[in-house]
């Protein structure tokens, strides 16, 4: 690369070697936190007692996040931005360890690790060792809202934390494995919906340095050209810089930082000042610099520095390899680190010129800690959007349509603070959720067409085609302090699965530390779901996300079944209420029937499982022979027709009707918070007694949370076992066993002496499961005895 | 658009005219698949009951699958393409069907479905009707290899179809509502890894009909210059045909074709004919065409061709409402269905003269039931990579380096006939299962550096940093008729838990229908597992994508945990030879103990789960007092080390050591083709005798599996209960309470008049936990008696 002219604004020399100081001594930090168990500041030669006994971390990325850092410290100084990053590569956490001890974030953070000797030598330790910290970017590292580990969100998180932050910027360093992944190749279109107006800015600074574990990247073999027509494709505008001469590199990434920033600045301007509309063309900062760069070159005469072989860690037998331990010693020598440190292990004020001060600090600001922010979120009184219902199943609502204009209510009351956003891939309509378009947009900022509705450049509803990008954006969102909704068809949040995972994992470690604050919960609507697929059939029926995430943290993870609008509303209240939890909330779009009122669902709903007196034969004060139970919508339904079935036919029985807001109530009370204590769980469902429960989903989930309960060998479960088709709504609980015909039939299985006593009874439940299949195979639509039911309490 | 002058080879006037006409008669048929109930012919004027009481499916794509179907039947006569179709936007089940029924195929898979009036009303009842079938591509669908349900993959199809079938042309057809998807977006690049010279090649169509279900489409809404770039940065060349003058489309998509194929044909002339290494640019046909094309231009009022509202179904009131009625006769009329069909319902001549012939049909081509093409895999006898195991425990492997022996030797041994792939996220190496590098490359057509390895034009591994590329690879690659293996880290799995629902589906489906031929199982090794994360920690563990794959088809799942290295050579020659099946071998790839010989594993993976009866103490022929169980590599050596324990401390305890290799053996018979009867279940586990299980994965598990069984109230499982982070590989079972030491104070809490008599040695083992605990936070290694632990037997 030729060397460059200096231009107005780019750093003298002086700032320049300052700026080596400080990438050299967090490089330094990084190599010893992956090194040393003692001898920190290499006061003396070094020997194998000094090497940890195992060698663990990611050396590979650790110099070119070390240079970003350094770099953005100096802007945000120079510019007194406020600014986060998020390190896609965050499994170099060495780097971003670094980066935070020395600008003193971490010491604040974890007073046992200052910025000294003492400090250092704890630092160096404590990286991925037992009791430690792990080896990535982690919630215990300060500043950071994106785990390392899993690659593929960090640009997802990047423009989710900076919606509605105006005044943010949010750098994002990608590595070039990473973009080879799904949910990052498709978050580069994440520009189009972002608001120069109202939101912050992202700065993608796509890192090359050209491989992964063992293979090239993907992008960093790209000609220039063909790297370029993709990121203007992406609706990006490039600057390059790349080299492997440090003073060159820092001079031109500098360059290109101001460069980036200053066109930033004139789009913000452009749209806020100016009112234009144009999406504008963000910059994106290529960065090519050698994977490993000034570790070592070679090992046993095969390069390292600049290949695959620097991924991990260069040189693995320090403790066992003199001539290893040599060039170990060499190699961290050449920091200089005598230059860089005192004798009591304190950075130089060299090292230090480039960081900024306070909240303005990397490791400390504030947005990375997103509960420091959080406000509460003005939710309407629930009476405002209650649904009235003078008894039970006389009414019907298509429960997601009432919880949407309750959503509206929550727009229109954060329409000035602008913390609250909804996500969905192209669905809030489709999930009748379109109430929220009365109090504000979709978010688009492309061209708009005549025939385009609810499309504005200030919208706060997020659809795109990616659950991905939803997951991203809402996580970021979230952990920046502002609150979010997630509504998705119940079959294909499995797309996130492993993005949940990790948003989970978070969560739960987030939860142990004092310091980092309580966020916005992350909310989940699954509707569309798989009772309910008349356009669709068997690929978008899968009611398993309830049993991914049950797997979880039962600190973090709750699971709704809403049975109707009433109690749909009551739970969004109190997620949208909650903090550091994930809730999963399953409810239906389509017509259902009401059965509590507000008061009866906001108490139902508070219990989360309770047995339903007006529903069963709990008035004449006699013990059950049977508990009917259900936990979801369409199986709330179909017992109560059983209910109503079995009343009819077979009046004497003592029926009891239990129904299950909060599938975690069915759990031990030492497993998970809202478990039962096996006092309360019996009174509901007995000890001894047929239990017939009708699940939303695959019904061993239910055996699963229950198997420990005294009742568990008369629990009978009936739910989704994959008989899915294109068929009609009664079909498909037929073609799966749990519809009120069948329900009957397996009490009369079931209680003791029935079998023989209502023969009739359960002949005529068989008789009428054939003249459904008869029917629906020639009319195409339900029995009208079906599609005409209404209770009849 | 302006009229372009004719071209030759452009099609003539009567030939634009007959693809007009078999396009016509698609649209029809895709209407009336959607609409009609009876009167397909429109013989008589419409009235209300000729009209579906539900009407359901996706216009709004069809008619531009249509006219891709058209052009695709009009080049592959013209050429003699053997070709296949991908459907991206397979909701539009309707033209897919209708090009099948057109072309012949659907009749002569569906007998009752011919190409006649009768078949024709057949046709039309059955869509989305109960019993009939689904509304999307499925795998009902002849010509399908990919379900058109859940968007995102079908560009990893194609390309996984054209692998290794140097003379087809795989056509794409994506819709700009999926290509919003991240796997879609990174699927572009897979042009980086398909060789000319040995893969065929594919066509993508990006279909621009603007329009999602309720949102205009990123891509549609780039301006042209800035979608070039982006196509360009793929490494595609851009056709662009659009418009809405049916004349003009047909000429300009014909060209549009026809400069493809002339273009694919030039590219793979170089790379075989003149060796040609560079790097070709694929073309890519982008296709605007308004959504719902010739369907209702306003309805209502509100236009509708053209925008969002075309979706799905564009005219709904009609069996009420008789201007609906009107207008859908009007439109149906449009197509002039008397010059499409005979009076007896059958195509005309004119309708068919773009059809090809035979297999080259697109709803024929055998490549679409890879069955009838599928080969025996030649795999090596297994002795050849066995290792000796002379006493159990006594030496150690690493398992999957093993397996990667047997994977050489069938790479070899498929070396000519190219039907065997290797896929994985950059982690072969890793994985340690680069033994196959001595007879393979890994796929790679961009630039090379000095510094690679392995990389190669003609290779058959495949790595790329995205699990949805390999799945949807390997997917493609599978259903054609090849076969395949996926390694992968075992957390990250979850990546694609939405892609493995669609394939177990996909197969599910496909096994109960005659025709289409059983394929190569869907093979994944889960290494780089939750208990060997020393580099990466939390963010790395998760077991769970078991309870994920056991929630679906037990005809199609299978999960074996092989505990040694030779157990692993059994399963892995297992699941190589299975059809029809999704495989999930979990095996670590750290050293760990080999337990049995070659011979004893074939036996003991042949029943899937047994007694170990050197490792309990069965030869004293008494009943044991306890079972000891495992699953999984890491939790059988800590259940041997707990059974040495226990003969030391408690020689006089009788201890069963039961390991199972299948864990569906656990379930019932009647739940799973592999499940135990009751009476072998008991005669392994006991009916009343206390069994500690140590699980791989999570412990609820075993207790969904195994809750019907007598000894259910005794079984007491151990397993990963999400305690993790960056440690030693002992600290991970501690933490876990899966070690020896608690295994054993199970046992002692759990055999009636232990507690007592063993208190001291329960004491003894808790008192080994805290050694631990402290040992590993000083040393950051785990205890020496643990790391230098051998079996005693």
């Amino acid at each position: 690369m030729p060397d460059l002219p200096d231009r107005p604004g780019d750093p003298c020399d002086e700032e320049l070697a300052a700026l080596d100081a400080h990438w050299r001594a967090a490089n330094y930090l990084s190599a010893g936190q992956i090194y040393l168990l003692d001898n920190p500041l290499l006061t003396e030669p070094l020997r194998p007692e000094h090497i940890k006994p195992r060698l663990l971390g990611h050396w590979g990325t650790s110099p070119g996040l070390n240079l970003v850092h350094t770099h953005l410290n100096r802007v945000i100084k120079a510019r007194d931005l406020d600014a986060l990053c998020v390190w896609g590569p965050g499994h170099g956490g060495p780097a971003v360890l670094a980066g935070s001890w020395l600008d003193g974030s971490y010491g604040e953070t974890y007073p046992d690790v200052g910025r000294d000797a003492r400090g250092m030598a704890r630092l160096f330790r404590q990286f991925s060792f037992p009791g430690g910290v792990p080896s990535h970017v982690a919630p215990e590292t300060p500043g950071s809202v994106h785990e390392g580990g899993e690659l593929g969100y960090s640009l997802a998180h990047a423009y989710g934390a900076a919606l509605d932050n105006p005044g943010l910027l949010v750098a994002c360093v990608i590595g070039d494995g990473e973009a080879e992944t799904g949910p990052l190749a498709a978050s580069w279109h994440s520009n189009k919906f972002l608001d120069p107006v109202h939101d912050g800015a992202v700065l993608p600074i796509l890192h090359l340095n050209g491989y992964k574990i063992s293979n090239p990247a993907v992008l960093a073999r790209l000609p220039e050209t063909e790297l370029d027509r993709l990121l203007h494709g992406y609706g990006h505008h490039p600057l390059h810089v790349g080299g492997d001469d440090p003073r060159q590199v820092h001079r031109d990434l500098a360059r290109a930082m101001d460069t980036a920033l200053d066109h930033i600045a004139v789009i913000q301007r452009s749209a806020r000042a100016e009112g234009v509309t144009d999406r504008p063309s963000w910059p994106v900062i290529v960065l090519r610099t050698p994977k490993g760069w000034t570790g070592p070159a070679e090992v046993d005469g095969t390069p390292v520095e600049g290949t695959w072989r620097a991924h991990q860690v260069p040189l693995s037998g320090v403790r066992d390899d003199r001539g290893h331990l040599r060039q170990l010693e060499q190699w961290l020598r050449s920091y200089r680190p005598g230059e860089l440190f005192d004798a009591e292990g304190r950075p130089t004020p060299a090292v230090l010129a480039c960081v900024p001060e306070g909240p303005r600090r990397l490791g400390a600001n504030p947005h990375a800690n997103g509960g420091l922010l959080l406000r509460e979120l003005p939710l309407p009184p629930l009476e405002r959007h209650a649904v009235t219902v003078d008894k039970p199943g006389a009414t019907q609502h298509e429960p997601t349509r009432v919880l949407g204009d309750l959503l509206e209510d929550v727009m229109t009351r954060t329409a000035e603070r602008r913390d609250f956003r909804l996500v969905g891939p192209d669905e809030t309509a489709s999930n009748r959720l379109q109430a929220v378009f009365r109090a504000t947009d979709k978010a688009w900022q492309a061209t708009t067409l005549p025939t385009d509705e609810h499309l504005g450049r200030h919208g706060r509803v997020m659809e795109v085609l990616s659950e991905h990008l939803c997951q991203g954006w809402l996580e970021g969102y979230l952990l920046t302090g502002r609150h979010g909704f997630f509504s998705c068809y119940e079959a294909f949040v499995h797309i996130v699965d492993s993005m949940v995972n990790q948003h989970i994992k978070w969560l739960k470690v987030s939860r142990t530390l004092p310091w980092r604050r309580p966020v916005a919960s992350l909310n989940y609507l699954l509707t569309s779901h798989v009772w309910r697929q008349d356009h669709n059939g068997f690929s978008h029926q899968d009611p398993g996300f309830v049993d991914h995430v049950l797997n979880k943290s039962a600190d973090v993870v709750r699971v709704y079944f809403p049975p109707d609008a009433n109690t749909l509303l009551s739970v969004a209240d109190h997620v949208l209420r909650s903090r550091d939890h994930v809730n999963v909330v399953v409810a239906g779009k389509q017509p259902g029937f009401d059965w509590l009122d507000l008061e009866q669902a906001r108490a139902h709903c508070a219990r989360g499982a309770g047995i339903w007196t007006w529903a069963g034969t709990e008035e004449s004060g006699r013990e059950p022979d049977v508990v009917l139970a259900a936990a979801g919508d369409v199986p709330t339904q179909e017992v109560l027709a059983a209910a109503s079935l079995l009343r009819r036919h077979l009046p004497d029985l003592a029926v009891r009707v239990v129904n299950v807001v909060d599938i975690a109530r069915l759990m031990p009370s030492g497993e998970h918070p809202h478990g039962m204590p096996d006092a309360e769980f019996d009174a509901l469902f007995t000890r001894d007694k047929p239990v017939v429960f009708a699940y939303h989903g695959y019904p061993w989930l239910i055996h699963r949370l229950a198997y420990r309960r005294a009742v568990h060998g008369d629990l009978h479960v009936r739910g989704y076992k994959e008989s899915g088709s294109t068929t009609t709504p009664f079909d498909m609980v037929v073609r799966n066993d749990l519809d009120r015909y069948r329900l009957v039939m397996d009490v009369i299985d079931r209680v003791p002496g029935l079998a023989v006593r209502a023969a009739a009874v359960r002949q005529t439940m068989a008789d009428a499961r054939t003249r459904h299949h008869a029917w629906v195979r020639e009319h195409g639509t339900d029995l009208p005895e079906v599609a005409d039911w209404t209770w009849d309490g």
